[in-house]
């Protein structure tokens, strides 16, 4: 077991998807990393834009791939949202998204289904939106007083290796029929993501290392958030890079022990 | 019968949805405007961003609320938009709209069901669209050379006093998965629809006065043409404006006669 002097990290913030898993399976090496990370004695946070899954169904799934979890050590931008709707106040929300973000809204706020008695919106990812949903939505972006959304990632890939729309076609979709801009981004690259780590742990964004596979969401979140990220998987210049997850945890306590000198 | 000397207009572009018909029922008095117009000499044609109508639909419409019309005397953005993949030398186009929509491509090119095999791709309004038909969409966008929007109108009202997404509601979910910018929309408030009215008229832009109830698309139309345009309905500063459709006449002899001062 590696004990880093002072490190400058306490906890790492770990993206999911693409990063220790892809889909239903765990990336090689990862149950590894994240054991070693923790022997290190750092605290392993897991951090998705997923609205559609609760922590537990996430945390469940980590530890069938051998990864020891539980729900509280896993963000979702679903959480992330409910966590802006509090901070606004609870107002009464309509969800455009998952029965998933329904409950993690409902854990804060009243949810109504009349768009237009909405004080705030919530939109999240959805494989059955449609017209009539989008409908309701734009109605309720034009009525409420505010709009959240969990996140605007453009396009995933799933185990098929095609390309799917993400959360992002629904929330241009709202952005250009309402002509109105959402009042919070919840989910990665947002500080509010961020927020919601700090409240939960009592840690600071600088103590906490974001490693994720991509750049727009998982580095950008470290730099909005002011602390360091690690792409795995892909170079950019002037990013720190791993080519994989297996090196992550050399990487962390690299920084750690940097620290020390 | 007036007959103006030496008119500035040949013809004028009306628009339909809000300025000749509200849904199924026609404006008041706007039979009687048009053949005031018709009979100063004027050309009437008629404009409409709607690309889930044939001409004929639409000018069976009119013939039943008292305005003799063929076929040919209607544009759609639907026919505009089939203008521009003519132009663009007739590639497979991947067609995401209404079946109107499909026939009017594929009276100019071949159409393909898949998104990948496209080298082009048209979008239009459809109340039938769905997280798969927008998969399918996205996937054409991220392969076609061209891309091709009718319009990209945000929101409109039906007659139940509501509001619905409009086709922007689709393009803006196009443009933000693909990352890409449309190579045309082809609908108001852009020339492509005077192209098209240039290339079946003989007439050219300036002779063609515009009148519609939208600022956004009638009126910046005109603009975007080198025309102008009446708004009627509703006063904007430093433009052209009708009570109502009665009014047009007067307003079209008007800009003629000044002409010949």
């Amino acid at each position: 077991m590696m004990a880093p002097c002072s490190p400058r990290f306490k906890a790492i913030a770990m993206d999911l998807d693409g990063t220790v898993y892809n889909g239903s399976k765990a990336v090689q090496g990862a149950a590894e990393a994240v054991a070693e990370l923790r022997a290190t004695g750092l605290e392993v946070l897991f951090c998705t834009n997923n609205s559609t899954k609760t922590g537990k169904q996430i945390s469940d799934k980590l530890c069938r791939m051998g990864i020891p979890c539980t729900a509280d050590m896993i963000y979702t931008s679903g959480d992330a949202a409910a966590d802006c709707i509090r901070k606004m106040g609870s107002p009464r929300t309509y969800v455009m998204g998952s029965d998933v973000l329904k409950h993690s809204i409902s854990a804060v706020s009243e949810i109504t289904n009349v768009p237009e008695d909405a004080k705030a919106l919530a939109v999240g990812f959805d494989p059955t939106v449609d017209y009539e949903k989008i409908t309701f939505g734009v109605r309720a972006a034009l009525a409420t007083e505010k709009i959240v959304f969990c996140n605007e990632d453009a396009v995933f890939k799933k185990e098929d290796g095609k390309i799917y729309p993400g959360p992002g076609a629904v929330t241009a979709a709202i952005r250009a029929c309402s002509k109105r801009e959402p009042d919070a981004v919840a989910g990665k690259p947002s500080v509010y993501m961020m927020n919601s780590i700090e409240n939960r742990t009592g840690l600071e964004a600088e103590e906490i290392l974001v490693v994720g596979d991509s750049f727009d969401t998982d580095i950008m979140f470290a730099k909005n958030c002011g602390t360091v990220g690690i792409l795995v998987g892909e170079k950019v210049p002037g990013i720190f890079a791993a080519n994989n997850i297996s090196e992550i945890p050399q990487l962390a306590l690299k920084f750690g022990t940097s620290d020390c000198l």
